[in-house]
C-alpha cells in the first residue's frame, strides 16, 4: 500500500526564525528557512493521519488545506509537539465527529493534566472532543476511516451531544510503531511510525536494538537532528548520518532543524547524496 | 502618558478563517479577515507590555519584529488566550531574564496544571523562565522595565541559572485592571486593561457596574464580540454598541471577531460612525 507524507513542520521547538533572533539562518529568505514546528500529514490506504499537533497546527492546517482528519497520532507529549491539540475543535465542528488521538497511557495522562477542560465532566461547552486510542511501542496498531464514529450534534446551551453510529467500522491500516527515546538514559518514550515504505521519526537520541529490524526495506525515513554535536535529547549530525547509514532507506530526511544548522541550500550541499534536509511542504512518496 | 495599542490578533478561538471552513468570510482575500487570536501590544511610558499569549503568539511576535518585552498580562485562563506561553522561552534566550506574567491567582493555578514543566523542580532543560505576578480586579498595579530583574545565565547540562541584580527597580508605569465576566452569572473571572487614555477589554459579557467609573475619558477602548446575538460567554453586538455608547470613548472597536460577523469591509460599513471592527495590525493611539 502506497504511503505519501507531507511535511507540515520541520522545525525544532522555537521555529525557525526564532523570535528576536538575527542570525543568517534566522533571517533568510529562502522559504524552506521558515520552519514551523515538526509535524507531519501521512495519507495512508485512503486514510490521513496527523503525525503531532504543534502550536502550528492551525496554521500548518489552513496551508496544507486539511478539512478533514481520520487519526491524529503523538510522538510524545512536549509542548511543541501538542500544544496545537485545542484546534482540533474546528474539526469537531465541521466533521461532526470526535477527533481520534493515538499516544501512549503517560501522553494521555499528560493530556489530561494541560488540557484538563477537554476530559472535565460537565465539559466547558465547545470544548474538543477526543476520542483517546492507548497504543505502545511493541504492538502495531490499526487506524480506521472516522467516517464509522459516532456523530456529534450541537446543541445550544449544552455543546455536544453524541450520537451513536452504528456502521461497522472498515478494515483500516496498520502503523507499526517504532520505539525511540529522548535522552540515552531513556527518561521519555517517544514513538515513531511506519506507514507501509516510509517512516517518520522525531525526537530521539537512542533507538532500542530491537527497532531495527522494523526499518528494513524502507523507500524513505526521517530522523531529528537540531544541530550539528549533540543534544541532551537530540541526535547529533553524526549520529543521524551513521543511523541513516544502517538504515540504509532510499531517500533519508532531517528534520526538527533549528538555527543552529545552516541555511536550507548550505545545508543540502553538505549532505551526503541520499540524505536531505527536510523543509515544510516537503512531499515525499 | 501617551499610550499606543497594536492590535496583534482580532480573531475568536478558532481563528478566522476557521480550519475546513469555506464561507465567505473565511474565503475572503481581504488581510483584514485573516484574524489571528485576541492580543495586543501596549506600548506606554517607555515599556512593551503583551496581553495575552495565545497560541499564534510567535507568528505575532515575528510579524511584529517583537524582540522585548517587559511583562504579559493575562485576562483569563482559557487556551486562545494562554496557549502560547511556552513560546515566551525565545524571550528568555535573547533576553536573558524571566519573562514577567501578571495574572489572577486562579489562572496562575491553571498555568500550574496546564504548563506543568514551567514550574517544575528541578525543571526541564530549557523550559520557560517565567515570574508571575498575581494582580486582582480591584487594585491599579505598577508594571516595570524587565531591566532590573535577575539575569538567566545557561549553563550546559543543567539549564538556566539564576543571577541576583541588585538595580534598583525603576517608578514602572500604572495599568487599571477592569473587572468583567464570561457569562453573566459570573462564572469566570476576566481583566481588562486601561493604559493611560485607552482600555483593552475582550471575553467578558458582563462588567461591574463600578468598573464604568473606570473607563472615564477613553480615546479608545475596545470590547469583544464573537456574532451578532448572543453567546454564552461573549457580548452580542447590541450589547456591544450600548456598551460602547454609554462609555463614550472617541473611538471604539471590535475585537475576537468570528466567522459570524461580516467580512471587514462589510461589517465597518454597518457600525456607527465611531465604531470600528479591529483588526490585526491595527495600530491605536
Amino acid at each position: 500500500m502506497k504511503a505519501k507524507l507531507t511535511i507540515l513542520g520541520s522545525g525544532t521547538s522555537s521555529g525557525v526564525p526564532m523570535i528576536g533572533c538575527t542570525c543568517p539562518v534566522c533571517t533568510s529568505s529562502d522559504p524552506r528557512d521558515k520552519r514551523l514546528r515538526a509535524s507531519a500529514l501521512a495519507e495512508y490506504g485512503g486514510l490521513s493521519i496527523l503525525v503531532d499537533c504543534g502550536p502550528d497546527f492551525r496554521q500548518q492546517a489552513l496551508a496544507a488545506g486539511i478539512r478533514h482528519l481520520d487519526a491524529i497520532l503523538l510522538t510524545h507529549n512536549h509542548m511543541d509537539h501538542v500544544g496545537g491539540l485545542d484546534d482540533t475543535r474546528a474539526l469537531n465542528l465541521c466533521e461532526r465527529h470526535p477527533v481520534n488521538i493515538y499516544c501512549q497511557k503517560y501522553v494521555e495522562d499528560s493530556l489530561r493534566h494541560s488540557y484538563a477542560y477537554a476530559f472535565a465532566e460537565p465539559k466547558y461547552q465547545g470544548a474538543p472532543e477526543w476520542h483517546m486510542h492507548i497504543i505502545d511501542g511493541d504492538s502495531p496498531f490499526r487506524v480506521h476511516s472516522n467516517a464509522g464514529d459516532e456523530v456529534l450534534s450541537w446543541e445550544k446551551g449544552f455543546g455536544y451531544r453524541h450520537i451513536e453510529n452504528h456502521s461497522a467500522p472498515d478494515a483500516g491500516v496498520e502503523v507499526i510503531p517504532i520505539q525511540g527515546w529522548h535522552h540515552k538514559v531513556k527518561k521519555l518514550s517517544v514513538l515513531g511510525y511506519r506507514f507501509g515504505d516510509i517512516a517518520y521519526l522525531t525526537d530521539m537520541n537512542l533507538l532500542e536494538e530491537s527497532e531495527f529490524a522494523k526499518l528494513q526495506g524502507l523507500k524513505a525515513i526521517t530522523l531529528n537532528c537540531v544541530k550539528f554535536d549533540s543534544h541532551h535529547a537530540h541526535f547529533s549530525l553524526h549520529e543521524v548520518l551513521d543511523f541513516f547509514d544502517r538504515v540504509g532507506a532510499a531517500e533519508s530526511y532531517i528534520t526538527h532543524i533549528s538555527h543552529l544548522l545552516p541555511r536550507h541550500a548550505m545545508f543540502e550541499k553538505i549532505l551526503p547524496a541520499h540524505v536531505h534536509p527536510a523543509y515544510d511542504g516537503l512531499v515525499i512518496e
